[in-house]
């Protein structure tokens, strides 16, 4: 397994594994790497000849007053990670390289980046879709790999695929959790212990979400009023959105009367977790 | 050769070309074409083993109150020319089959583009971006082939392919002249008789002002005021910008101190024709 900075490198093996015949899959990441990014490696290590994992905390899908400085980077250990786990590649660059002078081309999306994250983080999916159109022309995969944790941003890629007719297909993988039901997340580094536990208001506010659906309440109103409730009985959180949406437009809904995404994201102190889970009737 | 209309006809072809080692050449064109775009089309199919000529007048170039509904379409007359001159492909989609319902994905610039064409059409380059990487997906050409009539454009599709690290070289063509000067346009067939003599009044004044430059006039106002009084002299003319800019960034320089593009637009009656030269000291 190889650690390259540089496009150049990559491109390069890309096209000799081409001449070969063989299938690539992508898995782009920000690095400092857990449980939720190795089973996306795994499954592009059983689907594909070869797999190129990137590892770049992209600027640009940063806000101002964002987390760009103190998120957790350690290219050592995802460098072990990745080849422990058979990544061919970490594509490692700088930002720098990813952006050179005079870089000015976007690539934007309306609508389904309205709600949600895109609510709270303006830029932020225009930054994702751009630097993930840049990892597509530079590694060429048949298949990339996203986690379902960020549910919006897997639906905003996929829309992205479709809509500008990328060579690629996006696979989507089940959320990864802690044995008490947190989602897997590099930004849970930053809590501290009392935070920790607090942090378990999400997974179980969504159960209590879930179950309410399940035992046939359709009023979204009902159910985020209750799961904001009960988010509200934990001093250490504070509620940045908690919504039922369209799963396809991303857009709210007022009955489920399709299938739906049930997402939130709170600030646990000053760190801000997202987590969710889709509901489709009969499934 | 083939006149295809869907996406998947075209993904077809392209990948059965890539199984036997093909190159491919793409000419993105809005159709009617004259002798500017033939000669693209001559370049693609000497340069490369397969040439792909898309004939789509893009909507979403077009502003509300552009000539989008009144653009000159020939399929018929267009598709006997890319037959005559060697090409394999004509992809000739309907709108809604680039644009299909929930379209909402974008691919913009800024810098480059606010200048010239950018600042008198604002959503223009967004649409021709857009168009030009959906094309670049759908027929994933060795190389792309466009004329330096459309400079602006020129320069922004060069600058997307670098920074969304496209796989595709793009090849600029001289601009094709009438007998008497002027370019080559599509939008030449908008001319009646007294329109078509007041539209030399572009190609003359470029001509007076390359001849300032090449006399040693290195102040922009200058050559720019020089060429706006000559063209205010054809009464059926009217003009929408005349500038010089830095060739790299399409930004207004003041003095001619670096490689330049000297441009223009100007209504003929209804019609909006743009022109233009190059010019780098020593060349």
């Amino acid at each position: 397994m190889k650690v390259v900075k540089t496009i150049d490198e990559v491109k390069q093996a890309v096209r000799e594994w081409r001449e070969e015949g063989l299938t690539i899959g992508a898995v782009p990441t920000m690095g400092y790497l857990h449980e939720g990014h190795l089973s996306l490696i795994d499954r592009s290590v059983k689907e594909n000849d070869r797999t190129v994992v990137s590892v770049f905390v992209n600027p640009i899908q940063f806000g101002p007053s964002e987390d760009l400085e103190s998120y957790p980077r350690d290219i050592e250990r995802d460098s072990a990670l990745c080849r422990g786990h058979g990544a061919d590649i970490v594509f490692n660059p700088e930002p720098g390289e990813m952006y050179k002078d005079g870089f000015s081309t976007f690539v934007d999306m309306s609508v389904l980046t309205e709600e949600l994250c895109g609510l709270s983080r303006p830029t932020h999916f225009r930054g994702v879709c751009t630097v993930v159109t840049k990892l597509f022309n530079i590694i060429t995969p048949d298949r990339a790999y996203f986690g379902e944790k960020d549910a919006q941003q897997l639906a905003v890629i996929k829309h992205m695929v479709r809509d500008l007719n990328m060579n690629v297909t996006v696979v989507g993988c089940p959320i990864v959790r802690e044995a008490d039901g947190l989602a897997k997340s590099s930004r849970n580094t930053y809590l501290s212990g009392d935070e920790r536990s607090a942090a378990l208001i999400l997974s179980r506010t969504l159960a209590l979400g879930r179950k309410m659906i399940e035992a046939g309440e359709r009023d979204v109103r009902k159910i985020t009023d209750a799961m904001k409730k009960n988010i509200e009985t934990e001093k250490l959180a504070r509620i940045d959105y908690v919504k039922i949406v369209d799963i396809e437009t991303m857009q709210q809904v007022e009955t489920i009367d399709r299938p739906v995404l049930c997402a939130m994201a709170v600030y646990i102190g000053k760190t801000r977790l997202i987590d969710n889970f889709s509901f489709t009737e009969g499934e």
